[in-house]
C-alpha cells in the first residue's frame, strides 16, 4: 500500500444510507482505493500511514452541474434589480445572459481558465474533487470549443477531475434572432460534431426562454448519433416534458425539474436518469414550486444536489451550502443530500464505476472532515469543516 | 500616523449610502482612524504604507445578534426532523432548546470558550470585528454568568471586540414550569442586579413560546432601573406588540419583526430603535411572513442584519451569506444590507460612536475585499472575498 488513512469513521456511500463504519481504514494503491473498512481487516502495512484523529471521510464532494467557466459577474445587474428596475431596463442596460456571452466570447481560453480558478479553488476548499463544467455562454462553434478547452484547462492547473458538458443549445445568441432552427442545425451539425474530443456529454435548455421539445429533440438525437451521453435543463420554470424527452434519449441526467410530473418521473426511472436538483437557482430566483421529492423517492429515482454555478441565477460556490438548502427547502433527508453529492453525483456524470463511494477500485478521492457527524455537513449554514482533501490518493 | 493604506477604494458608510470614495486612503494612529477619505487631502506620512492594489475597504463587519456561546449541536435532531419526527418526538429524544441548555450548564466557562471558537473563527475569516454574543442558555443566575464571562473571553482569545447581552428571559428552565412568574422574578431581581459588570444590555424573548408582554415589561423595567440598555426579540412567530414595548423602554433594537405592523414601526421611528433582521433564522424556520421592510423605509427606521448565530433555529456562521439572504429573501437593496453589517448594526450596540463607519476619532476596524465592486459582497452566495482583517489598526 502506498498510504493508510487509519483513526477514522466512514461514510463510504457503498450500498444505501451513509454506509458507516466507526472505526475505519482506507488504503491507497497507484491513486485507487485498494481497501475501505473495518480496521480489524485492513492491510498489513504501508509506505505512509496518515492517523485521521477520528475524523470522518467521505468521497471526495462532486459538483454535477456547473456553469463555472463565464467572463464577467452580473452583481451589478442584480443590484439594479434590488432597486427595483425592470428585466427590460436591465437589458437596455447590457444585462442578463447575453452580457455573459459577449464577456466570454470577448475571452481569451487563458482568460477564461484564470478568471474561473476562484471559483474553483472554493469549491475545493470544501472537499470537491470532480466537477462537471458545461459551456454555453459562447454561442458559436468557435467560442464553445474555446469554453470547453477552458474547463479542460482547469483539470490541469488544479487537482481536480473536470467533466466538460457542451451546453451549445443554452441560449439564442442574437445573430440567429428569429431563426432558432438554424441555430439549432449549427448545434447539430457543426458543434456536436467538433466537440466529440472536448466534451464528455451533450446538454441543453428546454424551457419557453430556451429551446422546444422538438428543437432539444432534435440536439439529443444528434448527440446520441456520434455516441455522446446527453443530458438536459428541464422542467425549471413551466411542464414541457423535456425531462420525459431526455429520458427517452436515455439521458445520464435530467436537471432542475420544479415542474415535472409522474410521467416524467416515471420515464426516468425506467431509463436510469439521475435527477439533478439544484437548490441554489430556487433560492435566488425566489421559486415556490418545489421538485417533486416524494415522487422521485417512489421511483426509486436517484438524486443528485448541484451548485448550477453561474452569475445569473446561481451565483454560488459552495456545494456544503446546496446541501443544507437541499434539506431546508427541499425537505431530503442527511443522507439522501449527501448522496446527492457522492455516489448519485457520479452517476449523473456516468462515473459511478470511478468516483463517489468509498469502494475498491474506484478513484482514492477523499475528503477528511472536522466533525462529530454526518449530519453537521448538511445543518450547518455556511460553515467549511474540512480538514484535508485528497485527489488520487494525494492530499492537497 | 502609524499606518496607512493607500490604493484603496473605500466604502465609509458616512452619510446616507455607501459613501464611496473611489482613490481613498485610510490612515491610523494609536488605533483609531485619523483619516479617511480621498488621497489628495492625505496625511503626508506614516510608518507603515499599505499599497491595497486597488481592493476596497469596508469598515469591519459587525454581527449584532448572535447565541455565538452555546454547549452541543443540534444536527441529530434537525436529521430526525428532515426524516419526519415530531417536536414531541424530538423532546422524548431529548432534543430542543432544554437540551442546549443541559449541554451549557453542564459546560465549564472555559469549555463554552473553547467550543465557540471555531464559529467565531468563521466570522472573523470574513471581516467581522465586533460581535454581540447573548446568554440564555444557562437560566440560572450562576450558568447565566458563566455565559457572559465566556462572551468576554472570547474577546480576550481572539481580536475581537465582544458585547455580551443578559438574555435570561429567553426560556423557561423546567424547573420552573408552571412558575414564569417566578423565574422573572428571579430575573429581575437575581439576574440583572449580578450581570451588571458583564452585560452591556438586557434582551428578552417576546413570543408566546417564551414570555408574555407583562413579563417583559418587567424585565426591561429591571433592566433600565439599574442603567442597562435593552433589546427584544420580537414578532418572530406572531404580533404581540413586542416591538412596541421595547421601543417604549427606549430600545437599542428590537429583533426580527416579522409580524411587526405599522404601529410597531412608528414606536420603534420614534424612539430610535434600530430593527435588527435575521434572514438565516427566517429561512432555516422556512417562514413565509416577510418583516415590513417598506414600513422601516417609509419611517426612517434604521436596518439592521445578523446571524442569530445558534444552533435551534439559524446554526450559521456566515455574515456574508447573510447580506445575500437579506437581498435575496427580504429584497434589501445592496446599501441596506451593507449598512445593516456596519453602521447600522453600530447602532443597534449602542456603539454608533465607535465603530461602524470609516470616520476619524473611530476604532480602526477595517475589512479589505478582493472585489471590483461592493455589490458582489451581496450577490455572491457562500463566498469570502476577505483579503485582510484590521481590528484596532492591526493587520490580523
Ligand atoms: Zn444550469
Ligand atoms: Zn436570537
Amino acid at each position: 500500500m502506498d498510504r493508510l488513512w487509519t483513526n477514522a469513521r466512514l461514510a463510504t456511500m457503498a450500498g444505501d444510507g451513509l454506509g458507516i463504519v466507526e472505526d475505519g481504514v482506507v488504503a491507497c494503491r497507484d491513486g485507487r482505493i485498494a481497501y475501505a473498512g473495518a480496521r480489524a481487516e485492513r492491510p498489513a502495512d504501508a509506505a505512509e500511514i496518515v492517523d485521521c484523529a477520528g475524523r470522518w471521510i467521505t468521497p471526495g464532494l462532486i459538483d454535477c452541474h456547473t456553469h463555472l467557466i463565464h467572463a464577467g459577474d452580473r452583481a451589478g445587474e442584480w443590484a439594479m434589480r434590488l432597486e427595483g428596475a425592470s428585466y427590460e431596463e436591465i437589458a437596455r442596460a447590457g444585462g442578463g445572459i447575453l452580457s455573459t456571452m459577449r464577456a466570454t466570447r470577448a475571452a481569451s481560453e487563458a482568460e477564461l481558465v484564470e478568471t474561473a480558478l476562484f471559483r474553483l479553488d472554493a469549491l475545493l476548499a470544501e472537499g470537491v474533487t470532480t466537477i462537471e463544467v458545461k459551456s454555453g455562454y459562447g454561442l458559436t462553434v468557435e467560442d464553445e470549443l474555446k469554453m470547453l478547452r477552458a474547463a479542460r484547462g482547469l483539470g490541469e492547473t488544479r487537482a481536480v477531475r473536470v467533466s466538460p458538458t457542451l451546453l451549445g443549445a443554452h441560449a439564442l445568441p442574437p445573430e440567429y434572432a428569429g431563426r432558432a432552427d438554424d441555430y439549432v442545425d449549427l448545434v447539430c451539425d457543426a458543434m456536436i460534431p467538433a466537440a466529440g474530443n472536448l466534451a464528455d456529454a451533450v446538454d441543453a435548455f428546454c424551457e419557453g426562454i430556451g429551446f422546444s421539445p422538438a428543437q432539444i429533440d432534435r440536439v439529443l438525437a444528434a448527440a446520441k448519433a456520434t455516441g455522446m451521453p446527453v443530458k438536459l435543463h428541464a422542467e425549471q420554470l413551466s411542464a414541457l416534458g423535456g425531462a420525459s424527452l431526455a429520458a427517452g434519449h436515455g439521458a445520464l441526467s435530467a436537471d432542475h425539474l420544479e415542474y415535472a410530473g409522474e410521467a416524467d418521473v416515471r420515464a426516468m426511472s425506467a431509463a436510469g436518469t439521475v435527477a439533478v436538483l439544484l437548490p441554489g437557482a430556487f433560492y435566488f430566483m425566489r421559486e415556490t414550486k418545489l421538485p417533486p421529492v416524494e415522487l422521485l423517492r417512489a421511483h426509486h429515482v436517484p438524486i443528485a444536489i448541484a451548485t448550477d454555478c453561474n452569475p445569473g441565477t446561481s451565483p454560488t460556490t459552495s456545494l456544503l451550502l446546496m446541501l443544507n438548502m437541499a434539506a431546508t427547502l427541499f425537505r431530503l433527508t442527511v443522507s439522501e443530500a449527501l448522496r446527492g453529492v457522492t455516489v448519485n453525483a457520479a452517476r449523473a456524470l456516468g462515473l459511478a464505476d470511478e468516483i463517489g463511494t468509498l469502494e475498491p477500485g474506484k478513484a482514492c478521492d477523499l475528503a477528511l472532515w472536522d466533525i462529530g457527524d454526518p449530519a453537521e455537513l448538511v445543518y450547518r449554514i455556511g460553515f467549511n469543516p474540512l480538514h484535508m482533501r485528497v485527489k488520487d490518493g494525494r492530499c492537497c
